[in-house]
């Protein structure tokens, strides 16, 4: 952490800032130039940096070390790869996560998982659990949903993966499904991130509509920090005040992401675009700009979905858009 | 719900959006005009208008009603008034909302509380949960939090106001406070929305930071439509690409929300603005756009408050605001 | 437009309205409803949607027809193709446009040209002149530097891109320029939007960083209107709470626009992404969500360029960025 | 500036840092610490930060000093006062500015002028060019408004403020006008401000929809370095993700403002929010959190304004406002 003085500061301004860091537990290097006094604050504290830009003499205060320690880049130079069975993400091979965004019945899901594995897909994601706005409305199959989705995605050779959304479904998740995905709305709910870092199953943390690639950051060390290493950062499209689609996917999160971390980004354009003529378009140029992986809604029969059909790709849709990815991957140097 | 054509639309793409409409239970007037073929649907349903929208011939889908019924204003021309034992929110009197981040000691809230109360202040607020980044940070004091909240406010006559986080808290929050807050992270959490609703408490609903005001009084709505009519609205502040203030407080939600609806709106400039020397003028602003109260951060000795001090005002501080919002209400026809 | 009026509206209010109306020229269509009345107002006078919101009784007004004509999609269905001396924006190839942040010498020009052509670039581009926040910084070779554009450009069999600041500049970039490009600030200046039509050369038209795609539309819409139906929209990123990147690469805003109009649509990731490292990924990304082209800056010696080298590839990394595109562009039935 | 190296830097890549440091002409300070090293450049080149970030082994790079030094708070502690004939702005006094949108006729003028005058309005506002997206809409009157401008504004003895649009028209403005408004979208037009600066007189600097705090002071501080010192910043709102209002008023501005610089800053409602009724409590608000001056849209008969009428007050409603803001102000040490 480095204070910056105000240009014209005196001595006992300074003596004030410099004591206060001491009392907080920081070694002090004073550095006095010509224009500025900066004071370099060494310590394992963290402190209020805003407290200090409150105290007279200060012009600002300038974070020098990451926020984030586990899931930076340094931790791991050469990026981590989380091996789920044989799926591995974060390897060469781009992972595509596909399937219905609710379990329904178990024709549904074996009509597109067997679509899906057809087309070389190994993980199949399927909510159980809904929580809507609609009190009356359809909220999932719960147990049954899960158990579905673990018979089906068995049959077919297929990794499992479902959203929680309270730590009161832990135990099911246990028990049915490889990799857990929680909403954006829970990216910095401490309480259950702690919660889901003890069941050490691979966890997709998904960026909130509202935060910084930072904050994702953060969020993912607090996840690591918790014990559990195995984190997936989805981007799935940020609040902007562009209004024709429901959120703006920020795909320069992919490279930026692979720079500061070594963790794995999947992208996720059916909810980012919430329709499905924009999905393949945004699927291809995720897969383009680097992602390790992509979360894509699919749907034998959208049109009676239960949810969110207008964002699930048909079979055939789905079937047309893998051979295009198969196409692309090579030229950022993956496969499908 | 009005459906445009596209210019040119075929007959039979109008046929299939009336097929489409009326299987899905709307009446259907069709109004053709020189360039455009309107579908008006009515009916109780919900339809997802994207699916609409994705039809061919479909230019765009216009909602007529408002996706809020109980929270519109014209549920309640008058405006609700919340009337918790004598204490009127949404009435002539502007609410001060007053306290430390977390409850510390019964010292601390004696002091804060005597200063409050002499300045008019009705209901003392207090942190008993935190929930942290920092797994090794203060957790606060949970019930006995609580309860120290509670001793004191009665002491003081006052009422009480504390942040709930999970639903497990609630028979907590049933004895010993008589405003419960929720997080903005929790404006859209459904679960604990519903579970609150039940406690039959009014309720402080604070507008996330990527929430339009639209999102905010669908909330409300919810809220209301699961039995709990006892919602204010809470403005603290909506995420931008300033980035000198955290967030960026939305001032102009004040008059846009009386507006649209019967709903008290209080605001909250400490955690907006992060910065005690900047809370002062934004709580005088937030009363003279018309604000029906205000919750305001007050430590007895800031620099070494346990949360948040660099947002608290001193006590001395706060004497000089309210003696300043006593001079700006009588301007809009408020008091203090 | 359709103006909903409120539930529980008075007779008089509805009557009020529908005069106003009339009196501004509209032919009026009332349908009442079970719960809403709303009128349909149809003319070709502009209206401003806000006086009407006011009246009393009013709950929304709905604008029906697009804010543009000309640059919709129905005016061209089949998708616009600007021909250039035998380039073609909007056809099967996706063309790259690139070159330095500006003309330094002939000797830069030479080196780069070079490269580009060999990997079949046919756009030369570099900018002239500089407007800077640095008023004794590098300002630009005016004239100059388009004439040694040309001059480079023609002997390489390339067309010619430069940036225009000023009215006053017409007379150059009608003499060396083949496509003009406006600074995403003038993309609502109306003013030189009206000379620059006159001039009757293919625009790229940049999306301003606060712009909706609605409004750059627009904008594309008020050229055309004034004569000049060769305009290319440009997206170079927008302004978001982000702060890593300096602005957020709307890529959904290829197909999006894809679908509203029939304009060519092409992508500036140097700009947008600020940092080399960051522009190939974007690149091609941006060719996989269907970009008609790209704008990319290249210098033969970032490190010692006059401006904006941070964001510039080197010649080797140009190489093999093209290399990258001409694998993807077959993807989605492209050609580089 | 401050460079921090990555935590496990090669010493011959510090080295490289180094070099091109003092290549640059900067004064390099090492310091060595547990875990990072850091590198002080001390000279008074600007230097591309993002250059250096691109170097290996650099974490990122900090700049200390302020990109803005005329107008900070340091130059000039005090606070400035612009004094224009005795109407003196950053005073005490709060200055309204009030007027049309654009100039119509002198009876217009007139009736306005009276009714502002009366409330001890001083400096009266009037349009007289417009740029319009709407090439048959009404262009404004040129000189012959200017003219009325400044007659009117004689006889009631008060200053004219109006917009300049380009260049050209500074022998105009030069002739009529005693404060110089530059519209948002011309806050970086450097080109336009520097032939301002020369005309020396105050210019109220629009901040833009999509500029940072920063960002305007940075182009204040430019008209500043082209010798013109008479700067006022008008806040307008910024693009947010809300949609309700056009622009979201950031009223925060007026406190960090006050505290990075000394320059006076208003607050233009009007414009903000698009609707009379909205202005009002915003306008209060403005006042509240410490605004030096308002820019207020006034006409005798909105529903015929030429312009913008949905935005302008009535002269009842402003006389109510003025009494209203007549009483808040003495709440912040102002008056009206």
């Amino acid at each position: 952490m480095i204070i910056v003085m105000e240009e014209n500061v005196a001595e006992e301004q300074i003596v004030r800032v410099v004591d206060r860091l001491v009392n907080l537990g920081f070694d002090i290097h004073r550095s006095t130039g010509a224009r500025y006094t900066l004071l370099g604050a060494v310590g394992s504290r963290i402190a209020d940096m805003r407290e200090l830009e409150l105290m007279e003499g200060v012009n600002k205060v300038v974070r020098v070390s990451s926020p984030y320690k586990l899931a930076a880049r340094a931790f791991k130079p050469e990026g981590a790869r989380i091996n789920i069975n044989g799926v591995v993400i974060g390897g060469e091979q781009v992972v595509v996560m596909a399937g219905p965004g609710v379990v329904e019945s178990r024709e549904q899901m074996e009509t597109i998982a067997a679509t899906l594995s057809r087309q070389g897909v190994r993980v199949l994601r399927g909510g159980a659990f809904r929580i809507s706005s609609d009190p009356y409305g359809f909220q999932g199959l719960g147990e049954e949903g899960l158990r579905l989705l673990r018979e089906v995605a068995d049959r077919h050779g297929m990794l499992t993966l479902s959203t929680i959304f309270d730590a009161a479904q832990l135990p099911l998740f246990a028990r049915y499904v490889d990799i857990v995905q929680i909403t954006e709305r829970d990216m910095q709910n401490y309480a259950l991130l702690k919660e889901l870092a003890k069941l050490g199953k691979p966890v997709t943390l998904r960026r909130g509509a509202s935060a910084t690639i930072e904050e994702t950051l953060m969020a993912a060390d607090f996840v690591m920090r918790c014990g559990n290493h195995q984190v997936i950062i989805c981007e799935r499209g940020i609040k902007t005040f562009e209004t024709y689609t429901r959120h703006t996917l920020d795909l320069s999160a992919i490279p930026v992401i692979k720079k500061l971390s070594h963790l794995p980004i999947i992208v996720d354009p059916s909810r980012a675009m919430g329709r499905r003529d924009k999905v393949p378009p945004m699927a291809c140029a995720a897969v383009a700009a680097g992602a390790d992986g992509l979360m894509i809604e699919v749907h034998h029969d959208p049109d009676h979905a239960l949810l969110d059909g207008a964002q699930s790709l048909t079979l055939e849709q789905f079937d047309k858009l893998a051979n295009q990815l198969r196409m692309i991957a090579p030229a950022v140097e993956r496969k499908l």
